[in-house]
C-alpha cells in the first residue's frame, strides 16, 4: 500500500467508528426524550445491534494491518504534527485494548450489567441491599476480569480508572483526595459556625414555562449554539454528541425546586460548549471528544459553580430572574439570592449536594470502590462501610441503604473508576480559572458586564479546541504549568464562603 | 446445518436487516423533526453509512447459502404455514433482485439522485426546466439500467412499478386508468353544472394550537395508539416505522388553511394504523410492512376521504370543531361544512386537489413517466406534453414549468412507477369499503355513533394483520372477491357529489 493511503484508510475506518457511535447516541437520546413508551424493549435490541457493529469496527483486523504498515516505516505525516500523532496514539490504544478483551467477556458484562441494573432499581425501591449483593459481586468480578485482560500486570483499579481519566492512578487520586478532604473538613467546620443565609424563598413554587425561558436565556448568554444543538426534557439531564454540529443537552424542571432545573441547564450547556468547541481538524474523529471525564466535568462545573453560583452572575441576572417570579422574590436582592443558592447543608444524597460537601460524597465512593476492586472490602460489608464513612466525613448517618450504598446506579452498570472524575472536575475548574484570571483579569467583571464571550473564547483556545489531543495530565500542565492540585479549589471555596457565611 | 437452524438463521438475518431499516428511519425522522440546522450534511453521511450496512446485510452471501439449503430440501415448516411461505417468497425475491444490481449502479443512482434533487429544487425555484433536463435524462437512463439489471427481458416500466406495487403491470394500470379517467370526466362535467358549496369560512384564520388539539382528538378517535407512536411537526407530513411498537406520524399546520393540517393528521394516522396493526407473528420481519404502496395509500385515503370527508364524520365532529373556532364558524352547520370540505376545483397542484380531480394528476404523471421510461417521450418534450395533458384532462394550462413539469420531487430522486399507487389507494379504499359495509352495515351509522373501533377492527382483521403476507392483487381478491376495479370508486363519488352539488 502506498503511504498516503495508510493515513486515509485510518481516517476512514475511524470516521465509521465515530459515526456509528453518534448513531448509537441518537438511539439513546431519542429513548430518553421522545420514544413511545411501548417501544423501549425493541429500542434496546436496536442499540445492541449498533453497539455490536461499532465494536466490530473498533476491533476490525484492518486496524492491525495498518498499524503493521506504520511499524514498518509507513509515513503518515505524524512527525511534528501533534494532531496526527495524537490520532495514532489514541487509535492504537483503543484497538490494542479492545482486542485484548475476549468477546465473551464483553457480552458477559453487557448482560450482567443489564440484570444488575434492574436488580439495583428494585433493591433501592425496596431498600433491600441483600437482593442486589450477588449481582454486585458478579459485576465486581467481571470488572476485575476486564482489568486483568487489558493489563494483567497493572493495578486493576488503575486500569479501570484509565477508561475515564487516562493516565491517572488510584494512588495519585488518593493523595489528592486526602488533602482535599482535610481542607473541606476544616472549611465545613467554619461554615457550621457561620451565619446560614436566608433561603426560604427558594421553597416556593416557580412556574416551569418561566424557568425554561430563563434557562434558555442563560444558555444563550453562555454561547451555547442552538444552530448546532438543542435543549429537550428528560428524566435525567445529560449532554450527548450526535455529530460535529449536533450537540444536544437535556434538562428537567421541578416547579418546587427552581435551582435544580436552572443549574442543570447551565451544567449541561457547559458540557455542550466543550463538545461544540472541538477544533475543525478533529471533526468526526476519535479526537473530537473530551480529554477525560474529569476535564469534561471541569467545563460543566466551571459554568455551573464558578459562573452560575457567583455573586457577579446574580448581579447580572437577578433582575431578569426576579421579573419572572415577582411574587416569590419580593424583598429579595441579588446579594441575598447569591447567598441562598450557596447555602451549605450536609446531606445524604450526592446529586443534591452543595459545592463544599459534594466532594465528600465522591471521596467516600472512591475509597469504597477501590477497596472493592482490590478485594479489601467484601460486597456484604459495603452498607456498613458506607454508613461509617458518612458519619466520619459528613457527620450524618444514612437511616437505610436506599439513601446509602444503593443510592447511585453507577456500580450496577460496571462504572468503577468513574466517580472520582466528578470531583476532579471541581479541581481542574479551579486551576483553569486561576490562569484565566491571570490572562483576562477578574472573571467577575466580565460576567457582570455580560461578557461571557471572552470567557468562552479563552476556554476554546486553551481547552476545547484540543479535544483529546493531549491526555488530561498533559493538558493540565500545558494550561496551568502544574499538576492536579486541590489547593486552588480550596482557596476558591475559602473566599466564596467567607462572603456567603459572612466571616470575611 | 440441521434444519431448524436454517429457519432461525433466516429470521435472524432478516431481523438485522429490519432493524437497520428502522435505525435509518430514525435518522430520517430526526432530520425532518428536530435536527439542528447545521447538522444536515453530517446526517447525510450517517444515513449513507447505515444504508450501506443495510444493503450489505440484504445481499449477504449467507442468504444464498440458506436458500441453497432450502433448494436441497431443508425443512423450515413452510408447508401449510402461510406466514413462513410468504417470508421465504419475499426474502428470496429481495435477495435475488438486490444481488442482480451492480453496486456501482446503486451508488450511481444514489449520487445522481442527490445531485438531481438539488438541481430540481433550484430549477423549480427559478422556473427553469432546461437546467434540470440533463439531470432528469441521467436519472431516466439509470432507472432503465436498473430495470435492465433486475429483469432484462421484462418491460422496464413494469420492473420499476413492481418495487411499489408488486405484481402490477403498466398495461393493467393503463386500462384501469382509462376507465377511471372517462368516469371522472363525466362526473366533473356534472359537477361543473352543479351548485358550488359556500366555503368562504374556510379562508379565515384558524389558530394552530386549537387545530392541533382537534387533530389529536380525531387521531385518538381513529384508534391511533400514542403509546406506540407519536405526532410531531415537519415541513412535509409523513408516517414512519421505527420499530414494531414505534410508528410515528407528522403533520404541519397552516393558520390560513385549516383543512390542510387536519386532513394530514387523518391521512397519516391512517397509514399509522396500518403499521400499528401488523400481526404479532410478523414482528421485526420483512413481512411487517404494507402489501404495497397502493394498499398503504388505501388505508390513509380511507380514513381521510371515506371517513374524514364524509357527512357522518362532520355530523359527529362539527360541534366540537365549531366550539374551538366559534368566531369563524358562526351560522355554519355540519351539512354546510361537509359540503365546503368537498368543494371541487380543478387546480394545477396535485397536493391541493380534491377527491374528484386528484386522480387526473396521477393519470397524467403515469402516462408521462411510462413514456419517458419506454423512450416514447424525450425529456426535452416533457414540459409541452405536461401542458397538453392538463389542458385535455382538467381544462387548465400551467402558466410555467414550476407549477407544471417541475411540480413534484419524485422523478428527481428516481421514483418512477411510484405515482400510480396514489390513485390505486382510492380505488382499493372504495372496494374495501363496499365489503366492509356488507359486513358491518352502513359506515355512516358507525361514524355518527362514534364507533370507529369496529371499523378499525375490520381493517385489522382483513388487511392490517397480514402485512406483506399476500401480494396486493391477492389481498384484493381475498378481501373483495375481485380484482382492482375503478367502478366502486366512481360509484362512491357519484353518490357523494350528488349530495355535495345537490343534483340528487
Amino acid at each position: 500500500m502506498d503511504q498516503p493511503n495508510v493515513w486515509k484508510r485510518l481516517r476512514a475506518l475511524d470516521a465509521d467508528v465515530t459515526r456509528l457511535g453518534h448513531i448509537a447516541a441518537l438511539l439513546e437520546w431519542d429513548q430518553e426524550t421522545y420514544l413511545p413508551e411501548a417501544a423501549v424493549e425493541e429500542r434496546a435490541a436496536q442499540i445492541a445491534l449498533i453497539v455490536g457493529l461499532h465494536h466490530d469496527r473498533i476491533v476490525a483486523p484492518e486496524w492491525g494491518e495498518l498499524f503493521a504498515e506504520l511499524d514498518n516505516g509507513a509515513e503518515v505525516g505524524a512527525d511534528g504534527d501533534e494532531v496526527r500523532a495524537a490520532f495514532l496514539r489514541e487509535a492504537r490504544k483503543r484497538w490494542t485494548k479492545k482486542t485484548k478483551v475476549p468477546r465473551e467477556l464483553v457480552e458477559d458484562i453487557a448482560r450482567e450489567s443489564s440484570l444488575a441494573q434492574a436488580a439495583w432499581a428494585a433493591a433501592r425501591r425496596n431498600d433491600d441491599f441483600s437482593s442486589f449483593a450477588p449481582h454486585l459481586e458478579k459485576i465486581v468480578g467481571l470488572e476485575r476480569a476486564y482489568a486483568e485482560a487489558v493489563a494483567p500486570d497493572a493495578d486493576p483499579y488503575d486500569t479501570l480508572l484509565d477508561e475515564y481519566e487516562p493516565g491517572a492512578t488510584g494512588d495519585e487520586i488518593a493523595s489528592v483526595f486526602d488533602e482535599l478532604g482535610r481542607g473541606l473538613s476544616s472549611l465545613l467546620g467554619r461554615i457550621r459556625s457561620g451565619r446560614e443565609p436566608d433561603s426560604g424563598f427558594l421553597d416556593r413554587s416557580y412556574p416551569v414555562a418561566e424557568q425554561d425561558a430563563f434557562g434558555r436565556s442563560v444558555q444563550e448568554f453562555m454561547g451555547y449554539d442552538e444552530r448546532r444543538g438543542r435543549l429537550d426534557l428528560s428524566a435525567h439531564p445529560f449532554t450527548t454528541t450526535l455529530g460535529p454540529d449536533d450537540v444536544r443537552v437535556t434538562t428537567r424542571y421541578d416547579e418546587d425546586n427552581v435551582l435544580s432545573g436552572l443549574f442543570s441547564n447551565i451544567h449541561e450547556a457547559g458540557h455542550g460548549l466543550y463538545e461544540q468547541g472541538m477544533g475543525d481538524e478533529l471533526r468526526a474523529s476519535l479526537l473530537a471528544d473530551g480529554a477525560s471525564l474529569g476535564i469534561h466535568e471541569s467545563q460543566s462545573r466551571f459554568w455551573e459553580n464558578f459562573v452560575g453560583r457567583s455573586r457577579a452572575f446574580w448581579d447580572r441576572w437577578f433582575p431578569d430572574f426576579q421579573c419572572r417570579f415577582t411574587e416569590n422574590l419580593k424583598g429579595v436582592d441579588a446579594a441575598g439570592f447569591f447567598k441562598a443558592v450557596n447555602r451549605v447543608r450536609p446531606s445524604l444524597i450526592r446529586v443534591d449536594a452543595d459545592e463544599v460537601t459534594y466532594s465528600f460524597h465522591i471521596i467516600i465512593r472512591f475509597r469504597l470502590e477501590r477497596d472493592l476492586i482490590h478485594g479489601r472490602l467484601a460486597v456484604g460489608d459495603l452498607p456498613e462501610a458506607w454508613r461509617t464513612a458518612y458519619r466520619d466525613l459528613l457527620g450524618i448517618t444514612p437511616p437505610n441503604d436506599a439513601t446509602g450504598a444503593l443510592q447511585d446506579v453507577h456500580w450496577s452498570v460496571g462504572l468503577f473508576g468513574y466517580f472520582p472524575t466528578y470531583a476532579l472536575g471541581n479541581l481542574y475548574a479551579a486551576q483553569f480559572t486561576q490562569v484565566m484570571e491571570q490572562d483576562l483579569g477578574p472573571l467577575d467583571e466580565r460576567i457582570r458586564n455580560g461578557d461571557a464571550g471572552s470567557i468562552l473564547a479563552w476556554l476554546r483556545t486553551h481547552i476545547h479546541a484540543y479535544g483529546r489531543v493531549y491526555p488530561p495530565g498533559e493538558l493540565c500542565r500545558r494550561v496551568t504549568g502544574g499538576d492536579l492540585d486541590p489547593r486552588c479549589f480550596l482557596e476558591y471555596l475559602e473566599l466564596k464562603y467567607a462572603d456567603v457565611y459572612e466571616w470575611g
